[in-house]
Formats: C-alpha cells, structure tokens, sequence
C-alpha cells in the first residue's frame, strides 16, 4: 500500500518546514506547494524548493499568484515593513485573506494528485495577530472543502492539518530541532536580502529569535547585520 | 451617504454579468473583478473588461494566478473540451476549487477597499454538476470570512451574495433582458475563438442555447460555425 498524500504549504520559513516535516514523520507522502504571490524578495521561495528536497518531496510545485492587483499589505504593496516592534491588533503585514488563498490552491491540487490532506504551518499562538492562523478559521476551512469539492462529495474531502497550531514558537524550535530540520536554511524575514539574509528588526524576525531564546538553542539564522 | 461596496467576481460570460448586474440595482457600487488562471482564449478576459464598463463599475481588477502548475481541468490543463453533450457526474471541465480560490480573491479585495459584499454568479441549477456552485457551499464561505478576515473580527465581514443561485437558465435570460445587459457581448463557451466567437458544442454553449430556448428570447451569441 502507497503512503498517503498530503499537499503542504511551504512558504520558505521555519513554521511551515516544522509543520511539512511533521506531517512527513507520520507517514505522508508530500506534495509541496509554494505560492509566488509578488513577495518582495525571492529567497524564501529559493529556500523552500531547498527544503522540499530535505523533506523529500514527491513534488515541488510553485503557482504564479499576483496579489499585487489587490494590494493591501506591506509585504505585498508599497508600504513599509514596520521595524519597531510588535503593536497592538491586526499589523499591516497582514495579507488580506492569505490562508483562505493559501489553503484554496492546496485544496486545488490535492483534488488534482488526490491527496488527503493539507498541511500549514498556521499558528495560534506567536501569530502576530492574523485572525486567519486560528483553529476556528481552519475548522471552517474543513467544511468548505468538504461541500465543495469534487473529492466531498464523493466523501473523501482532503483535510487540514495544523500540526503546529497551538504551539509556542519555543516548542515549533524544539520540534525542529529533534526532526534535526535545517533551521539556517529557512527564511522567516519579512525584509530579507536576496540571499536570505534576515533584517533581526522587523515583526517576523523578533518573534523567531525569541523562539530561539526561549527554547535555549542557538539561533542559526543568518543575519544581514550583527 | 455613499453607496455600499461590492467585489462582483466577473469572468465574462452570461451569468456573473447578471449577478453583478442585480448587486448593481440592490444599489451596490461595484469592484469587478477578473482572474487570468490561464484560460485556454483571452476572450472571455477582453469581455469582463468591457461589461465592466457597462455596469459602470468603479474598478476593475484583473489577478493573474497561473493554474496550470495545477493542472486537472480542461480548461487550464491540456485534456479535451467535450462537445457530446453533458454526461453524468462531475465533468472535466471542472477547475479544481476554482470557487474557493475566486471567492478567497474576493474576499482579499474586499478587505482591502472595505466591501460589504462578494458577488458571484454560482448556480446551482444548470450548473454542469460542479460541487462549488452549491448553497451550501456558499454558507461555509460565508462562514470561513466571518473567521479568517481582519473585517469578520471586526464584526462586519463580507457576505456572498448570489443572486442567480436558485434561478434556471431561462430566468437568468428573462433577468437579463429585463436589466438590458448585453447579452451578445457576454462569452460563455469553453472553446471560444480569440474573437469571442463560440462554438455551439461544448457543454457551457448547450446549456445557454438551452436558456434562451426556454426563455423564448431570441439568442444574441455570436458562434463560430452557424
């Protein structure tokens, strides 16, 4: 018998890599999936077809998505990336309705290859405030792909799978750590240099190193400034 | 006080210019909205551009998300448009989640310029057997933004709105000439010349010939062939 297939996510960051590295230790067969959706910089979608290696990916797939025509956010429009730190209620590197995207083009494609479920890195916990990477929304998402679908239909809907969701960013590092992931190989900036090198200044990048501070592992991540 | 917002999804054929065109008469000030998923003709593209006009709408957004790295559809993948007539079960015209994707665009773009409403012109009627056309499925969405949405945490998430969802191919013809829309500039055929010109034979050019039909109103199509 085949292992199962599952469609993850993979943004080029570490909470999406913990997330597909999950998943793969459960047996699936991945189909990574990644979504140009006019990103500011290249590297993380550069990182995550690296890392869809290490997984060993049956596939990497990448969809041409631009967000730029809607606009919205600071890491898709020209606004700038907020660098002083976390502020209260929804920031403006929220993308409008994302994960709904995000999680309707894995569903595509899972229909496509006829896997059971879709894997993301969304959390609830160190989330920055998107409404979005909360197990309400991905429940609802559950439903949409049961009614909606072909494979619903038919009663097989493929499934949502947050391994990570009710995580601290501690615990995500942990994990990474014991699946021996390769940290420094991820992107997680919202500002980083072409070659991946992080900002260690804006939302995403603080967030990650107190992840790293709190879980009492050295931090790999490749900074453009000491 | 100004007119309330409404991102009407338009693909250039028959029944989202009547959906839009009934959000425009609630009084709705109308986003069109159009994705290029990398439809076999540019035809139906050129359309929404122009009916977008015709509904006076106050923009028009064209998003390009490249489906093919999905594949699964006759109408982005390279299989056959069939031309013997609607068969059983779910046909391969089918895009896979094509209206969870569409409808989370929307919801992007309603989120970014404050509307209260998505139009779509689902039918769930003569609706060639595709699951996402469907009520039900339509409530989940309604669902999935009220959670995953800055707005829906607000309170004030956008609402689908399906106007024709319920309506047989003949109403949705009777509406249309009652709202004057210019139905002989709409494309609805799955294998259009680059012209627009349809080609009487695939499933989507029956089932408006049929509308017409049982509408008794003359059928403004331009077809390839007579």
């Amino acid at each position: 018998m085949s292992a199962p297939r599952a469609v993850a996510l993979l943004s080029g960051g570490m909470d999406s890599l913990v997330a597909a590295a999950l998943a793969r230790v459960e047996g699936y067969s991945l189909t990574t999936l990644s979504v140009d959706y006019g990103q500011r910089h290249r590297a993380e979608l550069v990182a995550a077809e690296r890392l869809s290696r290490w997984l060993e990916a049956a596939d990497h797939r990448v969809v041409t998505l631009d967000l730029r025509a809607i606009g919205g956010s600071a890491l898709t429009a020209d606004v700038a990336v907020p660098t002083d730190g976390a502020s209260e209620g929804i920031p403006v590197t929220y993308v409008p309705a994302r994960n709904s995207v995000l999680l309707s083009l894995a569903l595509g494609l899972a229909e496509v290859i006829d896997a059971e479920a879709l894997v993301i890195g969304a959390n609830a916990v160190d989330y920055s405030g998107y409404p979005d990477c909360r197990p309400e929304f991905l429940d609802a998402f559950d439903r949409l792909a049961a009614l909606g679908t072909k494979a619903g239909i038919e009663g097989h809907a493929p499934r949502v799978l947050a391994p990570i969701v009710n995580m601290t960013k501690a615990d995500i590092v942990t994990t990474g750590v014991r699946l021996l992931v390769p940290f420094g190989e991820t992107v997680s900036c919202y500002a980083a240099t072409p070659d991946g090198l992080a900002c260690a200044a804006c939302d995403a990048c603080r967030i990650r190193a107190a992840g790293f501070r709190a879980a009492g592992i050295d931090d790999p991540t490749r900074y453009a400034t000491v």
